[in-house]
């Protein structure tokens, strides 16, 4: 017995274009990311991958991802599950703020850190402040659980109880499941699926809208080391573009 | 304790503004569908109105309804629940064919009884017709249970089970429900609810776009029969529109 899952990051947002960490904050695709979406679809259906059943996080630029590649593929009628466990990593205070103006106040040393290290989370977010989520009704079942700032390793620690209780079961039952979510949260689950340290793991950038299939095996590993991208050529020319920027 | 319901018929789709039977054949929203669906969610953010679960048909117009107008009431990330049996009446043989060249061909007594009839169904759709369900992934759990026509009184029999087993414990738990369908299974909903004979349901027209809200009592029976719409005089003057059809 094999499952299939399909991995399938979010496009281009409002922020990604204004360059603002965005994290918790739930803005829309830009219309160059509604595209990628769209562009994701059309591989989905292209190559005949048809998901029986679709998991989002509870931010709109996954939903609307999710939404769009799905008509696109004729499936928009399928099973939807959505959580929170499934969002992007909280940024803490670095919500709401610009990417370069962070840099030059702090430095490249403390940027990076922040961005790439596992274990080490941004400043709380503040009470009250505008990114913050305190007062979002779709969070009010966590109480004071809501994250205030999160690193790549408290991802992996929401995540992975996800994974098991909800995602596993329907492989197991034999469908064929999207995720739709985010840069880290999908890092976290692709740590958890092929095995990556935790050192490791900051160097792996998943390219949006370019679904990445994993046939699974009955213990849930991967029979492919990494997956296979539905376009390989657009994903190893996005992962030379990534390791090209600030060159 | 009174449970909220919000019922929203979809927008016109493309077989609408064509004048085709639609029935189970799933068309996109037409743009003046989108825009209508939009209009709905802001009527839904304006008034507060803010589902806390949606149910769908399997059909695409209902479901791009539901997706645009949560996402303008920035409810696009509550739970979706999704049912065949909130789809559109099967309209049998007829799905595909022109409205008017059909009542050219058939005669205005044949034609509205098809149309209005409590339970004369069209004509069955042949096997094999491209405008069938045969080979539809969607509905092949339903195997030779697929319907090939029905009348409204078919529609009142698939619906109330899921009414009963679906939408009545999301209202029993307390949730408002949003429930987007289309102008038949909503008629049938509506005929359940507010206990409007056979003969008189005919009569009946739910206009699309415009969400309706009923306060139901700890028996599920409406506490204002009819229901109220979120915009009264918008559904007043569809109403006059459709009654003036044909005149």
């Amino acid at each position: 017995m094999t499952a299939t899952l399909v991995l399938l990051r979010h496009g281009e947002s409002t922020w990604n274009a204004e360059n603002l960490f965005t994290g918790w904050v739930d803005v829309p695709l830009s219309e160059k990311g509604e595209n990628e979406a769209r562009r994701g679809g059309e591989l989905l259906r292209d190559t005949g991958l048809l998901p029986d059943v679709v998991h989002t996080s509870l931010l709109r630029r996954a939903i609307s991802t999710a939404n769009i590649a799905l008509d696109v593929a004729d499936r928009h009628w399928i099973p939807v599950r959505r959580d929170w466990r499934l969002n992007e990593r909280h940024y803490g205070a670095l919500q709401g703020k610009n990417k370069k103006q962070t840099l030059d106040a702090y430095g490249e040393e403390q940027f990076m850190l922040w961005r790439r290290s596992y274990d080490t989370p941004p400043p709380e977010i503040e009470t009250g402040s505008e990114y913050s989520q305190d007062a979002d009704p779709r969070y009010a079942d966590l109480g004071a659980d809501v994250p205030r700032t999160e690193c790549l390793k408290d991802v992996v620690a929401r995540l992975l109880p996800y994974w098991e209780s909800a995602i596993v079961p329907d492989l197991r039952a034999g469908r064929t499941v999207l995720v739709a979510a985010h840069g880290n949260s999908l890092r976290a689950l692709v740590k958890h699926l092929d095995g990556i340290s935790d050192s490791d793991i900051a160097g792996l950038n998943i390219p949006t809208g370019i679904p990445l299939r994993y046939d699974l095996d009955e213990d849930f590993r991967p029979t492919v080391p990494g997956g296979t991208y539905l376009d390989p050529e657009a994903a190893a020319s996005a992962a030379a573009a990534v390791a090209n920027q600030g060159r």
